[in-house]
């Protein structure tokens, strides 16, 4: 709902390195580039490259200037005001939309100001995450701070004994990039009359084996209880005499036998465990946690945005162009839509319907019928190739013209010509 | 946050037409116009222009499908499609997003399109509105109706019997006005093969002297209970015994002299009534109701949204161009701000951060220094004449630059002339 | 639900003078006695009899001590522990259950104990108060305060300095009685090593003309709205700018023609105002406020409490036993059950189904079938005469007995002889 | 808070039976009764007596009358009225409460009673359910049904086809005792013609192997997460891309390396289960469970229901009779109380202050501090047998006595013999 402002998409060949950084780490067929091979998850990289034109586009303060004055920034929702005064930190942020005239006499006034969801009014923010949310498959975050001076305090979190000597220490120059991983306590300061604006991209939260096994294990459990009568046995009427913590350091040969036994059923809980409902379950959260695929120009005109459509001459015209046979369809994104277990059904979880704020909108999925599940699937699997919508796996003409329709409305499938009259 | 579409504001000279038509009866003094004088809140008004171009300009079915081409349209929310068999009503709406694809094959159907606020998409629309709340010191709400067929059923609140003989059957051409006062029923219907399109504009809902009536009445009782004694005094020990319904028909003194001395009570509650407050009351919630006053492109020069402050050259302009006490400023619209009795302080409500969409933002004021009460009033009355800031009737300049300054940031108030640096 | 504890009901005949002296108040034909006519919601009245025993039965310190061996008392929720330490208060209350062990060592260290409602455990309190509440037509309530030591401070919610100088100032002894209106600030202090047992009782809260009103006005209103146009004719467009605070000091004609039109609609409110709907209403309030009334061994004989139907040699026994034609009857008590208006109906309220804890069951009613109405009516204005089912004023005999069952079924009447088998 | 109807506890010489029926289980030394340990959670147990008065005093009709007569039993809350027509079952409730004139009348034409927790009323159901959930660990509740007619019709959850063949039918005389397994379809007729009267006991349920690791699973894994950096490993990035439902049948390498991962994670669970502190927070929803212990006339003489401290002569008196170093003390029950892990400290749950009615009251905890834990393990372990104060392993006198003197209190604790001054 917010129109972007500097162009359409990303064109910058620097913009495009900072990409390739920023997902070599995906290609594991790239033997020749180790760096993130050995860093990911492990040592933070620093990238010093004495070029401050290098990310020159992905956003500037000409760029924030410009959406405070077009778009509802509102103080304390979008944007927050602070200072630091004896290393305590002060919010400033008066209610209301931030406006120019009020940003830049805070920041004057030596403030510090930090945009806390960016990718809701820059385009290139927007479409830099969600490149980055396709390639970690999991979310990506940023905000955007601008200081004149920055605060020599660190997280309010540790103490400066409790968190020891730092292991780095650097001066980060403009077109300089800096990774580290989940979990590393750091601190930014600004040097003494330099302008510094930076942006901070975080991902690959909660995506770990064991945010997995949280969905997994309960799962795995109900499977159990409901299929194999060993699980569904009473415990010992006696077992609360001898366990628990107040018998903990008792000495009775019943304890090691219970323990045994439960330790027993915990393995066995891997014969039941539901592996792809899992990460089906995950794969909702993170479709729900998505940006919106940003469409190119091209892409637009070949989807539902650009059908053609339209009122003109006092009448609905070309109402009757829609997909045909013979039309040429992929989803639009790899990551756009996905078939995933939902109790008895299957259901399509798309991300073409959310918002560019996150979770403003509800997560989006449909039912699918029995008779398009193949088809789906075909779909998702022939990406990035397209096809035509004969030539999807069901049984009549109209289960297939009928599923490629739902998915042309939801903005799920582009085709490879924009649709026209003859 | 939604972008217009049909150029800045309106300068149609039929909708110049429309504006004086409708708001003609708000000037007493126009002997001339008895037109609306005789009919407001009495009986229906029908203008027959026989120009289809009357109120060209105003909204059509072409700007609809832009709005849908580039604004969120949600079925259900902004749009809900509609068909009409064997007299009853069935609604269409799909979950997400309305693009003109789906919406123009729902019309080709047969089915009525109905845009539920089309003042958050349409500036027209908006402007009409806003000044329409402002003559009528009401909230003015809209719809939109587009169709090829429309029922031959009336609300369904009523059945044909109880309602009786129309007292007026007229088809409505392009460019006609009906007005009819709140309450009466109505029920539109579709020539064979005409395409209709026609806009509902509501108002002067809510505003009855009993509505005002509803404010005053606890006001005036929570007052006469704190300073009047013969209020507090205690109820007769025995009065259930002659009084409520089980003995309404009880011939009782004691019923007569209760009766008495209750309506003696009632009518000594005229005594201290809060005419003012009650009215500020309504007020409030007028001023929450309103649509954020739509700015010219002269406005927004000379206001909050124009001011020179900005990003350029590495750092921060013109961030010292403000106000200062020859600056002649005065509010930007009569009713975008009021002070109003809030318990014991008295506030300043106002429009301006209003939302376009209906009580989505909370009602928006700002507690009013005592020093600057007199200055805001003076600042009121003086609407639409500026007056320096200098001018303010407050004890220090200090205080005048800061109530200044406070209405300025809030877009409450204009500049005569933009600010710029000399 | 709970045991009372000094044998049944009140028999001591200084208890006898305890409710005669606090209810003479309500007998206005008693010319002799101008005492409380003279002071009722005027002035404190101090009656000091030289008679420690005067209320003895009423409530004692064994008394209380039996009621927390037996009775679930709750520290927190039935029972205060407080102390007084340099004029600070402090509560004492540890969670669950007050059992004597604990209750005695508080007391013995100087604490105060408060018992919230002692009706709750004591019959004798429950009588006084419910006697109390049908003279006073208002909810009565009452804490008992058990101390060694008072405190030399008053209510937190004033000072000293506001409060001026004291007009009475007394030492009560056993047997006393001290009056005094709402409203009045009061302090209790105890004098050394003296034990004091004191019962306060409060009623005719919330009873005012004023209270009655708070009903009536939105009723009046309302009714207004709807039948007189006036009301619903719409305020002066131009309302808005000659009302309101901002505007209270303008010398515009408008405005007194506005305020006395605004009056003049008050004034006439009163000829639409329905003072028994709203003495209705503050009856219902009333009747869900109140004790349900506390039966005598013979009362509950001649009720549904002590109806023959039994479990008796192996079977259902006397179910047959009911009430017949010829059969006695009349309310239990006078306050027992009211019609009310309810909207559009007609309602019994009744308390003999409350709980002797404040609102712990919901308002209790029944609606009345129209057959039944004039039956109901007859029955509470024949309290206490016994009428005979028979002589029910319903069209039909089957009426009279459906109407009779109901009320016998709810404890609302009684028989004049226990109902027996012949 | 109710009163209990057939005298002090339970001493028919049947009922004891009946105790040992139904706890014989729970006696693993016991080789000669091997009945239960053959059938226990397998097989119906039919038990047939030709005694019909074996269970006399357990329940009887007489009693259910003297509860409706005594005792506030609630229609819907405490007893439900049902009839049966043509296989349909329809509930009679009317509201308020149940008394003999009324519920006798429903019973006489044809309608079953169901009480619904007759242990909230009847102090030898009460002493059943208190022994059976001792011995089982485990909740127990019941139902007592009066019927003159039982339906034929089984539960409505199942249809007869669904069902199959019974393994079981059978006629239960009065003396009879029927135990069958958690989950064995079962249906209840009645004779023509005979008044029946049963007590349904339930026990066991969700107290399988399976419900222990409802509690255990979450705590092994939370644990893993911290203590084992293999579980805070981040997934593939590509997972999404060859896991999931829509992957489920691909033949792709990495899905097998996957799951044998995931097992791989599971398997290690097991080391970080933390099973003690699962069956803690089964033991504390079990204590919150539990009905409080019912005490004989003895045990209460003994606990501080019985402690001297009174009101008397005008003081209060014996409140210095308290615990001393010689005084012994023990457990009022095996499982009145329990030590429990609750997050960093160690609480003791107890069931003394429970309700009757089930989870009417809050779970009933207090912290213990370090210094008294080891005490409390001890005089816990020490059950059956009675310690001296003074023995307690505390470090100083005074931690012993304020133990002892916290859980005398709560009723936790009795002493040997009663309290008294000297």
């Amino acid at each position: 709902e917010c129109e972007t402002h500097n162009g359409e998409g990303v064109d910058s060949p620097a913009l495009d390195a900072l990409l390739m950084d920023l997902t070599k780490v995906n290609n594991s067929r790239d033997r020749a580039n180790r760096l993130f091979q050995d860093n990911w998850e492990k040592k933070p990289i620093l990238i010093q490259r004495q070029n401050p034109d290098f990310y020159k586009g992905l956003f500037s303060t000409a760029e924030f200037d410009q959406i405070l004055r077009n778009d509802d920034v509102q103080y304390g929702v979008n944007l927050d005001v602070t200072s630091y005064t004896n290393g305590k930190r002060e919010t400033h942020n008066p209610p209301g939309r931030a406006l120019p005239y009020t940003v830049w006499d805070f920041y004057e006034s030596g403030c510090s100001l930090r945009m806390l969801n960016p990718q809701a009014f820059s385009s290139t923010v927007w479409q830099v995450l969600s490149i980055l949310q396709e390639k970690f498959g999991s979310m990506a975050g940023a905000n955007v701070s601008e200081d004149e001076v920055l605060p020599l305090v660190s997280s309010p979190n540790f103490n400066q004994n409790e968190i020891g000597q730092p292991i780095m220490d650097v001066v980060l120059e403009a077109g300089d990039l800096l990774y580290f991983p989940r979990g590393f306590i750091h601190q930014g300061d600004c040097l003494p009359n330099a302008h510094s604006l930076h942006i901070t991209i975080s991902s690959f939260q909660r995506n770990s084996w064991g945010d997995l096994l949280l969905k997994l294990m309960p799962a795995s459990l109900e499977i159990a209880m409901e299929e194999d009568v060993e699980f569904r046995k009473g415990l010992p009427l006696d077992y609360l005499q001898f366990m628990g913590v107040q018998n903990s350091e008792k000495d009775d040969p019943r304890r090691s036998k219970f323990i045994a036994h439960v330790e027993g059923l915990m393995k066995n809980l891997v014969s039941y465990a539901p592996v792809d409902a899992a990460v089906d379950q995950k794969a909702r959260d993170f479709l729900h946690d998505c940006l919106p695929p940003m469409l190119s120009a091209e892409e637009k005109a070949s989807s539902v945005y650009g059908a053609p459509a339209r009122w003109g001459d006092g009448k609905a015209l070309d109402v009757t162009v829609q997909l045909k046979g013979q039309t040429q369809i992929r989803l639009v994104r790899a990551g756009a839509a996905r078939l995933c277990g939902d109790g008895d059904t299957v259901s399509l979880f798309y991300t073409t319907e959310n918002s560019r704020v996150y979770h403003k909108e509800e997560p989006k999925s449909t039912e699918m019928k029995t008779e398009h599940i193949d088809a789906m699937e075909f779909l998702i699997h022939s990406y990035p190739k397209f096809v035509s919508v004969a030539s999807l796996p069901c049984e009549t003409m109209e289960a297939k013209m009928s599923l490629a329709e739902l998915l042309f409305e939801k903005g799920v499938i582009r085709t490879a010509e924009p649709l026209t009259a003859e």
